[in-house]
């Protein structure tokens, strides 16, 4: 069946747009994509914009247009969604294994500059046997483990393995690093982000030196997020960056102590959300589980610092008050800033871009559910 | 766009399945199936199932041909879909307080038995409102508060005024009492069920004598999930149980402590991943926040009770193991048991019903993201 279509249409009036579903502040969502390209340009880097945020083409066409080389994404259906949306430069930010989305990933390398990041040897070679049908030559990033204890490659000797590997196949092409360090984002004081941005550095370096001995080009490092951007920049080793949560941000980069050097971005996206039962010492809202993640813990709400959402279900939350003071009233209308951004936009199919009071624009997730 | 489709279809191996991709064992699905079905039947209880778990309308149409009176759903957009399908009792177990939706509602009063759940007297009159245009009357039941702290009216005289409200409308039809005690469920020990659904027995029993004392009729007393709906079969003050999770199960069911007199039921459903990457004492899953969910903690993995599931990101969950044994290698798959299934179901727009290692069925999650 089709995708769920909002009822409302560009113009209509925001009390228009029934909830739980989800919303963008244009202009503050405009100054956060400006702010990353401004940041980008400033410090000579390539700013290559997580599409895993989103999952939406309209966005991935700003994004591009506002100078990003492109997108990353993390799986082979969502790469699919961003050539379509006319993407010139995607990479497949993560590990994939399997032949069959190997050869998928291959079919989009005539379409678009195609990008995958590999750490092992069966990866490699699965991802030879698929491009050797491509028509043009797939991206090769190594992807080495900084500190995130996830993906990658443990030491600069596996790095240098793989990618004398790479060189194996007329149809991979060495394009460089991936090294992103994913624990780093949301450690709370600058001083942590720091000292796990150094530690990733030191790695990245000793591979850059490793290479550099033997003469062999490092190629592009690519990697840092929402959280720690700035700190990869400063650090002169990384050529790109790939934030995606800095157009929505959430209630879980909040509660970072921002650093002082780092832009600032602000909250676009929120939850509209229904008061539908009012009992006693709380208020029910028609929103739980399959309406926003609670993975990062719970959603604020937007200018009611004093209302606090507590014991989410599959289709309920409780509000109460943190400070003994008004409750909304059954049919009141919030906003909740998610906890965290990703999965929850990935729960809608649409997004509903406001300015002024009015519906914007309304923006398909394709990419919504793409999991393989 | 249309939901994206699985590229296998029935007859082939399960091999084929690209994963992420939820998996239904149909054998032990239909035997949940018969199980639930034999407990009503031998309870003279009518069953409800409960359509938020699966939202899919084969599967509705499965419980329907298996004796249940009908379905529920929380969300009108829900009932939308199991009317589409055929359903001929559907009712939004859960409160409805927008004109709109209402109106929507009353609009599939003419297709099949619709009723919606009221627990104020604004959701009351906006019920009355959207009703005037319906073709034929809703059924209304009055939703009480029975221990979970979530919606429902606080006591009996709440409850009885709301009742006489009903009569003043001859499109609404007072059908009922909701008593669903959504907190029992997951209460680890038999006994903390039992106390939780005793308390919930004691407020319905007064709000039946009450009625008794005026004459009126309680109508159907309708509540119990997967949890508890033994003890509220036992209690002899429900006519009707909304069951939702025992098709599939999960791994916080699981967790109970089982009673000695509840029927058993089988995990049926299961999330296929692969190991794209390895590393040391851990291996990388490519199942993450977007593929399940884990508000009610992290999967198991079927048949590997030496293996644990942790530290999920968005696309990614870490394997370990937990005794120091071997871990699955790069490219194995592993099925992991959810958490909670009925926000990973949403997570999905495909079940892929299988038996003997080979695709059964195919069957659409028609109601995922229906939020509205």
């Amino acid at each position: 069946m089709a995708a769920r279509r909002p009822t409302v249409r560009p113009g209509d009036p925001i009390s228009a747009v029934d909830g739980p579903a989800l919303l963008v502040d244009l202009a503050a969502f405009q100054r956060n994509i400006a702010t990353m390209a401004a940041f980008a340009r400033g410090h000579g880097l390539r700013l290559r914009a997580h599409g895993k945020t989103h999952k939406c083409g309209a966005i991935a066409q700003i994004q591009q247009a506002a100078g990003a080389v492109g997108l990353c994404c993390q799986k082979v259906s969502e790469a699919e969604v961003f050539v379509d949306a006319g993407i010139a430069d995607v990479l497949v930010s993560n590990e994939v294994i399997e032949l069959g989305k190997l050869q998928r990933l291959a079919r989009l390398a005539g379409r678009a500059r195609i990008g995958i990041c590999v750490d092992s040897l069966l990866g490699l070679e699965r991802l030879a046997e698929a491009a050797a049908e491509a028509t043009a030559p797939i991206d090769v990033y190594i992807e080495i483990e900084v500190g995130a204890g996830r993906c990658g490659v443990p030491d600069t000797a596996a790095a240098l393995a793989l990618m004398e590997r790479v060189g194996g196949s007329t149809k991979l092409r060495y394009a460089g690093i991936q090294a992103y360090q994913g624990q780093a984002q949301h450690l709370r004081q600058p001083a942590q982000r720091q000292a796990a941005i150094d530690a990733a550095v030191r790695r990245v370096t000793a591979l850059r030196e490793a290479l550099a001995k033997r003469g062999a080009p490092i190629g592009i490092v690519t990697g840092a997020g929402t959280g720690t951007f700035y700190l990869e920049a400063a650090s002169g080793v990384y050529d790109e960056i790939q934030p995606g949560s800095y157009i929505f941000m959430d209630r879980d980069y909040r509660d970072n102590a921002p650093a002082a050097e780092a832009p600032r971005f602000e909250h676009s996206l929120t939850l509209l959300t229904t008061v539908i039962s009012a009992a006693g010492d709380h208020v029910v809202v028609d929103a739980g589980h399959k309406a926003h993640a609670i993975d990062s813990g719970m959603p604020a709400i937007s200018g009611r610092p004093d209302l606090l959402y507590r014991n989410p279900s599959d289709e309920h939350g409780i509000i109460s008050s943190g400070d003994g003071g008004a409750l909304p009233v059954l049919g009141e209308r919030l906003q909740l800033i998610p906890g965290h951004c990703d999965p929850t936009v990935n729960l809608h199919d649409w997004l509903i871009a406001h300015r002024d009071g009015l519906v914007a624009d309304i923006w398909e997730v394709e990419a919504r559910g793409a999991l393989t």
